[in-house]
């Protein structure tokens, strides 16, 4: 039995983790966290758990507890954080200092530099810089070897994931032509910004909208530039629009590359399918169309399409590919990725107790 | 392992199926059928199931198939129909000359009545009355005994599931006074009315918007009507009005009746509690806001919320309630309720591989 | 020139009233008032007036004031009230003792009841009962005579005036069978919670949702009720529930009533063309289906259709007819009917600057 | 009186012009064709108009007729073509043959082009290439003047005008650096694809999804690519992809591009104020996120926003600048801005009768 607590289990990301650890016989929920909650019990909190007594009547007595380092290292194997930047770094030495062993899955972006002045330049003063070496970048599809024999996980932002699962491969393959820009383009549903009362996510400001924000400074950028960079040889001109469309879920990434001159939809098809052949989650498909939202939802697979421009006219930027990537934010980008790193962590099969179909429709 | 077959597979409640029953360790798909689709590949028409190979190869190869009696007779111990009416009826009895052992699990309406006259005013002419008193009203969380030992089973429809699992318990326990109607008001998503090509199914047109329909003849209330007659002494006057809603699912049902003169808050909570105490689906809340759609849509759960009038003016139509429910009409009121009644005909327990909680938000 | 301002006008109402208005050749704007929002400019504040400044510059300059009544009553001929409920009644003393001729039309609660006990039952202590009797209900399509001749208008409420265009004119003309409830469902838009900051109105929180609220203490019925009486001869039992769903704007009622044994569809057709035969924005259609929130968003129109049972079986209620009304609740609930009354008020033809037709899809 | 038929009436954006056409004073219809519909009133099919009757009891008769060119040449002076590509070729010289001082306004694409070869390259072979030189791009904010004196008008297609109207500017000017391509990223709303029965265009396969489409192969591209390289020197390379959105009107461009290198934001603003100041409804907002879709449907208006990269680090494309505009495509994309032509081509101010604001929320 995995004995897990959730620090910080009353927002979107916490509660879709609860959803999806409760229906596990492996494991085991120990403590909850809310500051703001403390004391109410989960299922008047959220009562699509109304039923959480049926097969374990412990279960119907959970309630929110305030932050206690000690009581969730020494009750815990695994401990996600569902925080604020700069709030899990804030907490994690202390749970670290009850229970050394004890596995961290931090969803927030705190240990996801490695360079932590590039954190700092965006996120403000770190608040343990001495532990963010310790992390792994937790883009389980990619980096899963690293990730299965870590203790500390970085879990990805959403927008990044939606991005560096496309990009990554070809990087990593020397495909892409640096000479240009990696321009992308993403649409996000309004889960990203949170559960927070903000006006700009009241449903009658959204709904029937759509919005670019954060054109130049959206603090996703450098996540996503660091880890092209890292995956290829120069420095990366990086590119990223980040845009809110009125769904509640999920991201849809356009990424604009140039590509080396002799690829082919062959061969960049045939890349893909190599990286990504043991993975239980990424899908090469073949049509633009096919790679939309609707088909990820509520699950942790993240679609892929692509298309090289025919026609090469003079003027033209070079061989432009188009690739389009679907993910849900808060599965994907977020915290059903977080159980896949979980997974790893703990020697399992990687889409063990992961949904692995949307509901259609 | 239970060999599946699914008839009518392309459809909302067909792919769903397919969606809940890929992941079972304990179901093997036979034959999917789909006359329109037939030879084209599953993961072809729903690209959602890119990754059907993972696991298990030879579900990267599974096709629409033309519908044969014969050969879905022989390799199947359970088959799903998910017809318009009159068709399962038509197709049914050939299945069960080649396997008179099969166990059926129709959702479509042509065995949801005892009396084949009431089915054949509001339907047309039945093609198997002589079979019709073999099926088993299918509401799972009412009729489990009896479904346990059937063979063939007639899934309700959709608006009477989340009529009946509100009203039924107050008929059996005679609280209801039926010198009022029983007047339900049904909220449903578009996904109710299927996948056809229909104008007023088309986003634009009923984005932003509502609207009643059927409003004194739609076919669900003969349905309703007769499984409130069974269940009470007398025949009721039932008014049922179906709305559409611009929600892909769900169906929320605001049901107004009138209790007999001692009925209070606890006595009606209590015959609830006690009626669904066995139901791992069925949820009693507290308030009623809170029985909501999203609370429970893609599961298989019901939420029931209800309140007694307390002023009680002169001129009162008397002692009044309004209960609401809330289901994922494609779930509980179609392919999820299926499940769970397949679960009952083979023994399982009855949310065996059924989704408990709601993907929030 | 009818120099018009309105308080509170940083809501919804406010700012759809300025929509409205700001079009119009024969009125000038004067003050508009925010506390919350005092010296921002209104093109600043709601981008959607970036182009004020084409036609007057002087618009492009006008911002939000703190409340004055005196710089109000001086500038104005007629001022609107868009404030919560027990706002209004504290300001109008003021802006009348400024200027007694100035027309007041408040849409808020404050001044909507015969009976000041009545409001007093459900909003609190009233703050200005000695200015109620003055006050004429503004439900324009059927109080118009009264209206034209009067100085101060109490907007109806947004469900009232859904249920009340439908209901009313068979009440006058005595076709209701009182020993039976009138029973009101309504389906509103989520911008009749206004624009406030609550969780219930985020996005994620009521998209691909709906719900029922207040189901037996919103504080519309007793306004609801109090008409009804005062139109018909006996103390009605009215039963209202009001629902939420993922729509921002428009309301869809669906009255259940019993008629007297002689109503017929003709008669009762009869009954609404020849009331409205003479308005403008009242419409009755034949299809229950076209009775929809689509058609009539945006406008100052409710759209009425209707059906009567005709199968009349044993145990039934006896004569019952569904009617479905289509309203916009910001517009013919709130904001444009208050236009229609300064229309009537001044003069001018009811429709005079109105927008007649919703714009499609 | 302006005499106006509308050839292909029952799509929306012939019901849309209606709408807008209906309210003006100054506006007779003549005749409205609809071939699927004839002999339909206008009013049943589209029961938002119900009250047509009321000002003009004509109008409560009018019906969609089958085309008939002598019928229509005969009684209007000016006429809208609502068809589908390579239709309203066929039919325009007939009308024109009756009537040669006709004004026509085809909001399809078959005189869009100035290079007919190009047409015929996306569309298919051209029906009345002889007539193709008559007409006039009707961009109405930015060729104004030639369509003062023009008869014949090519309304321009959605995607180009939500992305000419903010990059046409810039290439006028020559602050482009076309070293580099333009790249035009647009979110389209589901009305873009029209009134027709296409199963993608269903609510419950659209509602909470996103995706791209014809990602390379847009006939909208080569249309966006002739217009800016008449504007410049060069042939530009336009990159062009359009995705829908959940929303059912609106488009949302964000454009990159690349400045000559001394552009500023000052600059670049200057630019577009100057080149819009004579126009009624192209705006230049402050804040990107303020260009929104919500601030600028149902209205004729363009909102456009920018933002300059600061950071130019190494590597990098160069000076780059993110344009966003937000249009409806119903409104400014095709029926709104065909009527601002129309008021330009009979000498009326452009935004006479054009609703001047979005009706917020």
């Amino acid at each position: 039995m995995i004995r897990v607590s959730i620090v910080g289990a009353s927002g979107y990301s916490g509660v879709y983790l609860m959803q999806a650890l409760l229906s596990r016989p492996d494991v085991s929920i120990s403590v909850i966290t809310s500051n703001s909650n403390a004391g109410k019990k989960l299922s008047d909190f959220f009562p699509l758990f109304a039923k959480t007594n049926h097969k374990n009547p412990l279960l119907s007595e959970i309630k929110f507890s305030l932050f206690d380092a000690d009581l969730i290292g020494g009750s815990s194997d695994a401990v996600f954080f569902c925080l604020p930047h700069n709030e899990s770094s804030k907490l994690i030495p202390a749970v670290l200092k009850k229970n050394k062993d004890v596995k961290i899955i931090d969803i927030g972006a705190d240990f996801r530099f490695d360079d932590v002045s590039a954190y700092e330049q965006h996120y403000g003063k770190h608040s343990a810089p001495e532990l963010n070496g310790g992390f792994i970048y937790g883009l389980s599809d990619v980096f899963y070897d690293k990730i299965k024999n870590s203790q500390l996980i970085a879990n990805p932002g959403c927008y990044p994931t939606g991005a560096l699962l496309p990009v990554l491969p070809l990087v990593f393959k020397e495909c892409v032509d640096f000479s240009f820009p990696v321009i992308i383009n993403s649409l996000s549903g309004i889960s990203g910004a949170g559960r927070g009362l903000k006006l700009q996510n009241l449903f009658c400001e959204i709904e029937n909208s759509a919005k670019a924000y954060n054109v130049w400074t959206h603090r996703h950028l450098p996540e996503i530039k660091e880890k092209i960079k890292k995956a290829g040889k120069l420095t990366p001109d990086v590119i990223f629009t980040p845009h809110v469309i009125p769904v509640s879920r999920g991201i849809l990434t356009t990424v604009y590359l140039k590509l080396n001159k002799d690829s082919t939809m062959e061969n960049i098809a045939g890349i893909y399918e190599s990286f990504y052949s043991g993975s239980p989650f990424v899908s090469i498909l073949n049509n633009i169309e096919d790679c939309n939202i609707k088909n990820v939802v509520y699950t942790n697979n993240c679609h892929i399409a692509f298309e090289i421009r025919e026609e090469n006219a003079a003027g033209s930027a070079g061989l432009m590919v188009k690739i389009v990537s679907a993910i849900d934010n808060l599965g994907k980008g977020a915290s059903l990725q977080a159980i896949q790193n979980m997974n790893l962590m703990f020697g399992l099969e990687p889409d063990f107790g992961i949904p692995q179909y949307s509901p259609y429709p």
